[in-house]
């Protein structure tokens, strides 16, 4: 479990990295960003992961996130994964990616679930990946990291990995936020047509990667902060922020929801609400 | 003087359009980015310039810079200019370019000059654009806009041209700053590459270019900050920082010029200080 350091450069008064390994859960090279806020030698901080949306790296929020001041400020290591296995394979061989070159599906969709089909199986296990490899990979390399106390944010599908990770972990997640969350995939063209290819026909296979199927099964979170733009042109269509209001609501699950007028899908509006969510997950990872 | 709106998206409680004209001086199409905080119906708000390094144009700052929360909270419109003419011509022809294809000079390093050598001179007037065309064109297509307060900010190669700029217009700039400029284009490789092609051989008419000789001319600014990385791989060869300390100090320019431990030249340096260069601004741009 070793990592290769891709680039480390000094930001907002701590150390923006990317590091490189060879995963054995997706059989393929992942690369993963981590920023580390200055901190006394010996000391451990919580840690945030960030999932991100379709199409995604890490790359994207590490550039217009701007998370960091937030992060040194509150003593917060910030880790955002890649959204897919990209290939090649430890063989040589290029990952399967969707037959027409889709955006919504394949490379950078892999929706966070271990896919049970062809061609899919070996290597699309980003729930694996997130849920098991990469935290032991933290653990043994990022002595700072206290994986005693994580939260988890995500966009878009990042948002929908990060309410089901973290429903299916509530042990794991002091708290669960996310920005433009799919809360339905089981209920939304994007989620109809990743859950089949990866997962095949049976839609009860699908329940563990919906986030308001599992609040329905009796899975929940500590607390939940959400924020959705209601200029955002997948709204209606895809996201469905309202299943979840009703979801939480049938539920006892404790949420914050929150409509942002004027605001759309992209980093213009989680750049705006990230600094505070950082702050909202720190108040409640404190030691 | 019509423009054209690319885009316009909310961030940070504000607009952050981009914008699209007919450039009289360039003879090209030429795109600026413009954040507008949210602000009273007639109020007028103060104008930060931030000019960008070789290789960038409008989008890099606004996707990375991490100044709109600090523009927001000071009530400052930031705009971001182009930094070359790109072309296609208004007679359709493509603009010059550096015959190698190098990113140092040609497109993407107008280098803020009036060139008078041809091929460049036809197109490459970017300091003409910045000091008379667009901040007319602010005034009629930003009515928000107070351009009786302004001040100017930039990059690099785009810190020369707001050192050089506001030195050259002191009565128009309240405040000055910059990341990482190349302070004296006389003196190392990227200056004399760019002025001796667009200028010609002849030195003196590159003085106008050069901060550290318009100090020595007596030109001034009201107020300066600088911010420089002391890890930037760029500091020995290109930027020589030194030069504009002593400038300074022999001139009895107003300055504060600070090198901060393990920064670079890039984005990550750059969003981390904007911030405070934005607040260090709007302090001088009160009414």
């Amino acid at each position: 479990m070793t990592i290769e350091t891709l680039s480390s450069v000094r930001s907002h008064g701590g150390t923006q990295g990317v590091y490189k390994h060879a995963s054995t859960t997706t059989g393929t090279d992942m690369a993963f960003a981590v920023f580390i806020p200055d901190h006394a030698e010996g000391a451990k901080l919580p840690v945030l992961w960030y999932l991100s949306g379709l199409t995604c790296t890490h790359a994207n929020v590490m550039e217009k996130g701007e998370y960091r001041a937030a992060c040194a400020e509150h003593g917060v290591i910030f880790i955002a994964p890649d959204t897919s296995p990209r290939g090649p394979d430890s063989n040589g061989n290029a990952v399967p990616d969707d037959p027409e070159g889709a955006w919504d599906f394949g490379l950078g969709a892999g929706f966070y679930v271990d896919a049970t089909e062809e061609p899919w199986a070996q290597h699309y296990r980003m729930r694996s990946y997130i849920e098991d490899e990469l935290p032991s990979l933290v653990l043994r390399n990022f002595p700072a990291a206290d994986l005693s106390r994580q939260a988890i944010t995500g966009h878009s599908m990042g948002g929908h990995g990060a309410l089901t990770i973290g429903l299916r972990n509530q042990d794991r997640f002091r708290s669960v936020s996310a920005f433009s969350p799919i809360v339905a995939p089981l209920q939304c063209p994007w989620g109809e047509k990743a859950l089949s290819n990866y997962l095949g026909d049976a839609r009860e296979d699908w329940h563990a990667y919906d986030a308001c199927a599992l609040l329905d099964q009796g899975l929940r979170v500590p607390d939940l902060l959400v924020d959705q733009g209601d200029a955002d042109n997948f709204l209606v269509e895809q996201l469905k922020t309202e299943l979840l209001v009703d979801a939480c609501e049938r539920n006892g699950q404790k949420a914050e929801i929150r409509m942002q007028p004027g605001y759309d899908h992209s980093y213009y509006f989680i750049s705006t609400f990230l600094a505070e969510h950082v702050a909202w997950h720190a108040e409640r990872l404190k030691a």
